[in-house]
């Protein structure tokens, strides 16, 4: 690509990026610091910004400026970024401005009725709102005509590429091998928890943000805030932050959310300088995005390695942990649990409690389930998949925030394709890193960073998934890796108790 | 105005003032949390943000309807809009695009060399640097060829209709006045300082806040956080923050860095919630302002009755104070020494700093003065009105960031006009509203902020500074109330010593 033909379009793209670091900062800042007084005019200038980067995305000249750099560009670098501007220019005009309105504004009614319903208002009132969603889904669907199925519309946005088509038989085979493994790991009462303190909030924040560092999040280009719900969020490649969240008498609360949200922030951290200012400069999908965060929180931080290095730190800022030995510590955070609530669910339970939500998706938008029966359909499946009765429609379908600030479809199977994923890269990675326990048992995180900057990070959102996965791990997508990471884990762990 | 006329102008000027609220947030952001690796990608945001702000001013669609909205116009409240509106476009039309860009850039380079020269590096580079600063006011200047000395325009950006003939004889008088004033109340021995902790900052935080409620800073609609330069920003009426600093060892900086910050964060709370969304939500001059913070800071948080008030609850969070009585306290806050650097100053002498740099300003403009030579003349004033001597640059003409980080002309006379109006609004609340020190002695700060909101904030910019203070005392700008005011406060304490 000629850098004559190129400047206009970075240039744009450049301007787009800078309302989407400004629009991340004021969505941040909605969380972490504001009073309760600026949510009005928050949401205000929120659709301000978004409409101003909208327009961007719909000006002419972007356009033509774009046809321009494809009809000239030849290198690799320079067709990744035009194969995914182009992507994304395509998302833009095919979804027109009123429904993008319409639905923004519907989506924060039903925030307000789930919100309500939560609090013990009507559910009836949610009920109305899911259906309304529910359309406007389908509608949504509507402007891709080419896809298979409703959803694949909807998956594209956050997992480009992945389709119903591939994923069905991948989840029906997770779940099928799922179900019999927690049924059996959670058979015998689980290990005993980690004392439970009391632990400083300020301590936990310290000793959790210290071993998201021995990780290699650099907090000279990010910071640590406390949130009720944990998030990630990149306004530039110097400035990724994460939040997180304590419990005084849990210290895991603030250890795994610290150490996921940092999994997240280093995969942005990591990507190429020279992507930034482009839509490159983001993680590849959402279910790469959850692997960064996944691997380190699991493969790494749920592994005995790294309790024998984190061990001794963690009992000199907490006396209170001095009983605890190494094994005890691995056995405590990693308890398997029938549960009811996917944020609460271990690692092997979570992905049954995801599944269930994907295949509840696919049914409302085939038509095949009313939203009004939909409370019957998630206690069967809880039954049938995870032997647990919700009590009520909070621990019930009205657990998650996904299906009332958004759409139906495309939200959840990015957090099984992460847990896939993760065991994949993790593998590939311990296959070339040699020793990779013993590295961690030393607080030697530098290896497999590096593995995976130079595999995953580095990339942003260069590579197509399926490319990115190949070239990194040597193969497709596949839950063999993640099946065997489980069974080695856990079937030790049921086998020595 | 007829509301169907004004509808796309109050649509335009809304999406300018979300603009706005944006880049304030990233701006309080860059302050108070953002890591140092934000720094270029903040830079870049805020230009652009900037960029597409002043283009809206510029789109002939504004021009349109504001023309059509003036047509229409009839009554009061459209009218104060319509001139503000027509007054901001103007000078957003007279700038042009390169010249913002050119000394945006410019104003960046001279503050890096600043920050260099206080470190101990060249301070040749920042002659230089500053020598362009000058070209680039005169430059601004210029293109306002109406007005009758080019600082006229420089001053119009902060306090609309102030310039150099109406404030040098007010500045010049008031220097007179005062360089006796400091000579003699400074010839004795200081009182005792407050006693020197330490005192906790998280401690200190709280009791400054608490202060700031008690005068009705509203903490539901803004927040405290700390950084190295407290300032208050808004981003909406429901969100204006205030931050401050604090010394281990003097409670004196938190408390009226504080309440300094809060009294300009009341006003901009106080502003008419009528005008949100417009260029009226704002104060109605740098002076004004100023006049608000200083209020609250000087007349009330540095009065006996005040620390009547005070002291015992501060007494109650810090043992150390113990021995203190409210006549010591008093005494303590009011210390009046000869100083270098101006924001360190008392309130009587703060005024003198200030006008060293109004009057080295206009020479500099006029071309008497050039910069190669504005140390010794900064050093030769400093003799003259302060009766001290700078030890280098870093005390002396270096100690300001204003001349780095924008123009020469216009930065300082707010100050000042602060302190003049300061001492007017009081004495006009006070004449309405009986004892007012009694109240303030009880803690009932409600009588005089309902005098400030109903006579100040409440406006925001709807009226013209001179208007404003006509209303609100009864009189036009003048520099006797405030004479009064420190006389009957410092000959008391000189005498009694």
């Amino acid at each position: 690509m000629n850098s004559d033909v190129a400047a206009p379009l970075l240039s744009r793209l450049q301007e787009i990026e800078d309302l989407g670091g400004a629009i991340s900062l004021l969505t941040w800042d909605q969380s972490v610091k504001m009073p309760p007084g600026g949510a009005e005019a928050r949401g205000r200038q929120l659709a301000t910004l978004g409409r101003l980067r909208h327009e961007r995305w719909l000006d002419p000249g972007l356009e033509r400026d774009l046809a321009a750099a494809e009809r000239e560009a030849a290198d690799g670098a320079a067709a990744d970024l035009l194969r995914v501007v182009r992507h994304d220019l395509e998302r833009a005009t095919r979804v027109p401005n009123d429904y993008v309105a319409r639905s923004a504004a519907h989506a924060a009614a039903s925030y307000e009725a789930w919100l309500d319903a939560r609090r013990g208002g009507a559910v009836e009132r949610v009920v109305g709102m899911l259906e309304r969603t529910l359309d406007l889904s389908l509608e949504y669907a509507g402007f891709f005509p080419e896809v298979a199925h409703p959803a694949d519309a909807l998956i594209d946005v956050a997992d480009e590429g992945a389709t119903v088509a591939s994923l069905r038989p991948l989840f029906g085979r997770l779940r099928d091998e799922l179900v019999p493994r927690v049924a059996a790991w959670s058979a015998a009462p689980p290990a005993p928890p980690l004392p439970a303190g009391p632990f400083a909030v300020d301590e936990q924040l310290a000793a959790a943000l210290e071993l998201a560092q021995a990780f290699g999040y650099d907090v000279g280009r990010g910071r640590q805030d406390l949130t009720a719900h944990p998030f990630a969020i990149r306004f530039a490649h110097g400035d990724v932050r994460i939040t997180t969240r304590a419990k005084v008498d849990d210290l895991t609360e603030v250890l795994f959310s610290t150490l996921h949200e940092a999994g997240h922030a280093m995969y942005e951290q990591g990507v190429d300088l020279r992507l930034e200012g482009t839509p490159l400069a983001e993680g590849a999908s959402a279910g790469v995005h959850e692997s960064q965060a996944r691997l380190w929180e699991n493969q790494v931080a749920r592994s005995r390695a790294f309790w024998s290095f984190a061990l001794p730190r963690l009992q000199h800022r907490f006396p209170a942990l001095a009983a605890v030995d190494v094994e005890g510590a691995f056995r405590a955070v990693n308890r398997v649990q029938r549960s009811l609530i996917r944020t609460d669910a271990d690692e092997v339970t979570y992905n049954l409690h995801v599944i269930v939500r994907f295949d509840l998706e696919l049914e409302l938008l085939e038509g095949r389930l009313a939203v009004r029966d939909l409370a019957d359909a998630w206690a069967e499946r809880y039954a049938a998949d995870l032997g647990v009765a919700p009590t009520g429609a909070v621990d019930g379908w009205l657990q998650d925030v996904h299906w009332f600030a958004g759409t139906i479809g495309g939200s959840f199977q990015g957090y099984t394709l992460g847990n896939v994923l993760s065991a994949q890269f993790f593998a590939a990675a311990a296959r070339e890193l040699g020793d990779v326990e013993a590295q961690m048992a030393a607080g030697d995180f530098a290896p497999l960073r590096t593995w995976l900057t130079e595999n995953v990070y580095r990339h942003g959102r260069s590579k197509p998934v399926d490319r990115l996965v190949r070239d990194a791990t040597g193969g497709a997508l596949d839950v063999e890796p993640y099946l065997a990471y489980l069974d080695r884990k856990f079937e030790g762990l049921a086998g020595a108790r």
